[in-house]
């Protein structure tokens, strides 16, 4: 995953201000706190070495009988005289070797606050092509001040280091004050973090900080007994009949990889939430729990748990948010995929979505998804790469906007790939380029290249491919295919396939990974069982269903779905049950599943549909039946566990 | 990112059959292509013994005189004597010293072509408690097919490794039909991608087919000349005014990192789509070009260039997917987010939306966006340990009912976290919690801890947030803050506010993240420019505007925006030029700029929206207008580069 990393460039400096023993507590000329910005500023010199950009630093190198000093009628007690001890860098600063050094007001009678007064500092940063600078230091009201002043002045850009610079404030609210001056004058702020790229958390840390203060109100009560998670839909989204079951095998991957890493403990350890004991029993953490479900590829209706986790119950809390993030998504395109593929069987389906999912993980999980659903392949490379799902892929307007001419462009793609020759026909106009095809067709046939296909991509396409058949056909092209995409859906799909539009593919993309009419499912992880007992959650329109389930399905002698029971697990119900166990301490019972076995499970899942869930309108729900020992068992929760006593 | 990659469990074990030199080719026994099940099957010893799994090899160990022997009265050719080198195993195959043989039909009477058969195989590997079989060998429909019947029969889960088998084929279908045989007996398939970890691709794979095709296309015609592309989102979604650029620091760190990586290289040899020159000049691949963008923050509208990539045709070519994916959805999320926050200015905003968003990523991602917008922070802790986004996070409804008292819940969550006190109320009867917390309060009080707030998260509210401020006023907490979530966006928020609901802020999840109203945009990253001359596509709807371009940006005396102008770049107009160069020669110009400067930008921008664009119904568009000498160049390229010359 990428993450924003603030980076610095050539052409940047660092430029320290008067880091030196008499400023820093216990000097002479102390600057209260001064010697805070040292464990800093290593940072930043650190960071500037190994980005190999210039560090500088200027200091007070004052004669014994320098003009500011009050015995020579200054404002200042005698500091930094050269040579002394006062006006050495701090030995607790890593100051490289190659740093450069500017001494200033080294002159009995002129005083210099700003590294540029008397030095030859602007030219030296002119002469390394300096042209942005990084200023931190003593003291933020003198000579940080100055300096920034005269760089801003001299043209730099400047960024004031902000965590690592103190005031003297004479007046309480001098530093204030001077910082407010820089920012108008348009100095810059940065801190430490903002440069310094950090440990990316790892697969733990994705979740929500509530996850972890209840872990930390788990340990602190020492509650670890075992508790019992369900991950189900609440309700099907508007139109859709069904939901297909994918994502498991990435929620599999995900628990037997979780480890807490050493980043995520010391973020842990400095961000003020959590106590130290809380954090180091979090040291060799591992999921060690079972999981139950329904294999990938099921078809499932709301309130059915698809999922469910058995396990202490800090381990079961923190894996919430990335169970559900994983499952929604993958369920979200699978089913919608599943009602594409209907629309249309038989016919060849590409995802196209990786640009406009939500990410490149969404890209690559879509692709996943879909293919179980019933697509034929993907443009997203990596889902072939890892996968071996089927990569489709032809050229872009761009290739034929970067070629004078369009016919030229379509030769050179030919050239370049004569087993997958598809053309791209809408650039300029979609029936005079079919024409260009036609010509084009007999010079390529020549070199044994065959054309596989062309593709529409805007317009009104049942209308472009009901004309680019006819001269495809008239041009003996009867065997190119035509491919269709842009902005499509099942809908649209219908469409076309209902008055026969001569189209024999479609590219699918934006409006499946996304999941657009639908992009979320109202869906749930919730605690059904702690330490033995059932529990249930009664808010409004989102109360649970108590204990460990188990889904019965039944088939018609035709072997399509008749209807599903939801009981409890013990209890024994007529049906088919689908949920099974995965997952045993921490450890996949088997390995796991291919994608084929998945796609294979699905196709079969979708011919056992009752037929009126086949078509896009939904209006009769499919029978889920909840058990009467289940019934019985919340409505005891509802009148035991928590008697409402409304006192007002 | 978390990719599926198939595991194998403890209880598992590698059964190699007959894989000896008489069977390959040029042995006394010889199956056609038998030597090529050797290299897979060092693919599967290396990751069984990596695994530390059993691995177990059987062979046929024929006396000279053995009964199979045709000079015995047998169906076969002399093969396998015991001792000779046709019965040993291939050098090539790298059987481990730990591998256990099994030697069968070592009896001159006795033929076995099942590695059970006459041998202590079973028990052996019951004695290990195996329980899963992978099988593999020589041959198909000998060895293989009864070797596996009899597993099965024996109650093992038996997967046939279906790359690592070759069959005799006496009659053509024979290896057909033994295959379909055990895959009646539910024998399970699987191939080594299956099981083996593959490297993952780098960022630079994550990218559509279409755009290596292309790639190659160029590179056989040596079309490296620098081309322009620019990304811009084509209309606004349905009822939205203006749109919020971000996600630009990701793209800089996308381009300055990308690299083709040697698994990358590997998987386009073994492919198939590509020729190996143009594999292998993409090594030491680097992105090379200009970037000029809006500053992230920056509103603007539809047909105006957000990023502006200048590059050698391949490179701007390769990274239009990932570019088009992260700046759609950080802009669609920070435009909904500024859309949030228009409708209760002041109030406190976290996003809560990562379980629900459609990856970590995205979610991580929602994060910085809705922060920039002016989202108060979040719930995504990444996004607080890399950026420094404030965090927020209280309770689930998990762990109240995790403990048998609601009050007890409450008073252990308190004392854990005593600095950050906020109550979940509506596990089972919200104004009953809330008089709940009202009578904690004193001894919580006593003990330091002040209640920080409580949160609302179903029902009705609106009667809940007054029902609940009731009761905390009346129980003396007045400044115990109210905070409400589930399902809400924009609209809510807003009737919320007109009616002064006494909410004191909001936590918006799976509507924000998802931008459920509109979850993508209709966005391109389009060719402008190719070798030095501007280029148009005409497709019907989608055509674009051709050259390098600039947006000028016009405000009234009260600093808000009246207009803004799209010219050429090398155009003067009157506005603030809004396009910045950020990127030369593939390094960054300056350093990222940090979230802080970007909210704050953002705070200004929308500040100078005029009054119409800030409420969240759209009624007159804010004025883009197309200078004239923009206009005359597409239309003279209409004219003059792709003459319409329909044949039909």
């Amino acid at each position: 995953m990428t993450v924003s990393q603030p980076r610095l460039a050539p052409g940047d400096a660092l430029l320290m201000v008067d880091v030196q023993n008499d400023f820093l507590p216990g000097g002479h000329l102390a600057v209260s706190e001064g010697d805070a910005v040292i464990p800093i500023l290593n940072r930043y010199l650190d960071y500037f070495s190994r980005k190999g950009l210039p560090i500088l630093a200027t200091r007070d190198w004052h004669p014994a009988n320098h003009c500011s000093f009050k015995n020579q009628g200054g404002p200042w007690p005698e500091h930094c005289v050269a040579q002394t001890s006062g006006a050495e860098f701090p030995a607790a600063l890593n100051l490289p070797e190659s740093a450069q050094i500017i001494s200033k007001a080294t002159h009995p009678d002129q005083d210099a606050y700003s590294g540029f007064q008397g030095t030859d500092l602007d030219s030296l940063l002119k002469s390394r092509e300096i042209r942005q600078l990084f200023i931190g230091g003593l003291a933020t009201d003198y000579c940080v001040l100055n300096t920034v002043k005269d760089a801003l002045k001299l043209g730099y850009t400047v960024y004031l280091l902000q965590d690592a610079v103190r005031a003297v404030n004479l007046s309480p609210d001098d530093g204030k004050k001077a910082l407010q001056e820089m920012k108008d004058l348009d100095c810059r702020l940065c801190n430490i973090n903002d440069l310094q790229p950090r440990a990316t958390p790892s697969a733990a840390l994705y979740t929500d900080l509530y996850q972890l203060t209840m872990m930390q109100g788990y340990f602190d009560q020492n509650m670890n007994d075992p508790a019992v998670f369900e991950f189900y839909v609440r309700e099907l989204p508007p139109g859709r009949g069904f939901l297909l079951n994918a994502g498991l095998e990435q929620v599999l991957d995900y628990l037997e990889d979780l480890r807490v890493a050493s980043q995520d403990l010391e973020w842990m350890r400095d961000c003020g939430f959590f106590s130290k004991n809380f954090v180091d029993s979090l040291k060799g953490f591992r999921f060690t729990g079972d999981v139950h479900a329904m294999p990938e590829g099921t078809v499932f209706f709301p309130n059915e748990p698809i999922l469910r986790v058995t396990a202490p119950l800090p381990q079961a809390q923190l894996v919430e948010t990335r169970i559900i993030n994983l499952l929604q998504f993958q369920v979200m395109i699978a089913s919608k995929a599943a009602r594409i593929v209907l629309a249309a069987p038989g016919k060849t389906f590409m995802d196209f979505g990786l640009r406009r999912s939500h990410s490149i993980e969404a890209g690559l999980f879509a692709a996943r998804a879909s293919y179980i659903a019933g697509f034929t392949g993907t443009a997203t490379i990596p889902a072939g790469a890892l996968w071996d799902i089927p990569l489709f892929g032809t050229m872009a307007h761009s290739f034929i906007l970067a070629h004078d001419d369009e016919t030229q462009a379509f030769e050179n793609f030919a050239r370049s790939h004569p087993e997958n020759v598809v053309f791209l026909l809408d650039t300029y106009d979609t029936e005079n380029a079919a024409h260009k095809v036609v010509d084009l067709a007999p010079r390529l046939k020549k070199e044994g290249i065959n054309i596989r296909g062309v593709r529409l991509d805007s317009g009104d396409l049942q209308n472009h491919a009901r004309k680019v058949r006819k001269i495809l056909n008239a041009g003996g092209l009867d065997e190119v295919k035509i491919f269709a995409s842009g902005d499509l859906d099942e809908n649209k799909v219908r469409d076309f396939e209902s008055c026969k539009t001569p189209i024999d593919g479609y590219g699918i993309g934006t409006r499946l990974a996304t999941s657009a009419d639908a992009p979320m499912l109202n869906c749930a992880y919730k605690l059904q069982e702690y330490a033995g007992r059932p529990r249930r959650k009664r808010s409004e329109g989102k109360s649970t269903l108590p204990g460990c389930k188990q889904v019965y399905r039944n088939f018609s002698a035709d072997h399509k779905m008749t209807g599903d029971t939801l009981a409890l697990d013990k209890e024994d119900m007529v049906g088919e049950p689908l949920i099974e166990a995965v997952m045993r301490q921490g450890k996949r019972c088997r390995p796991a599943v291919s994608l084929g076995e998945i796609r294979e499970r699905t196709a079969q899942e979708l011919n056992r549909l009752p037929e009126p869930l086949r078509s896009l309108q939904q209006d009769s729900p499919y029978p889920v039946e909840i058990s009467n020992t289940l019934k019985k068992l919340a409505e005891s929760l509802d009148r035991n566990l928590e008697p409402p006593q409304t006192k007002s």
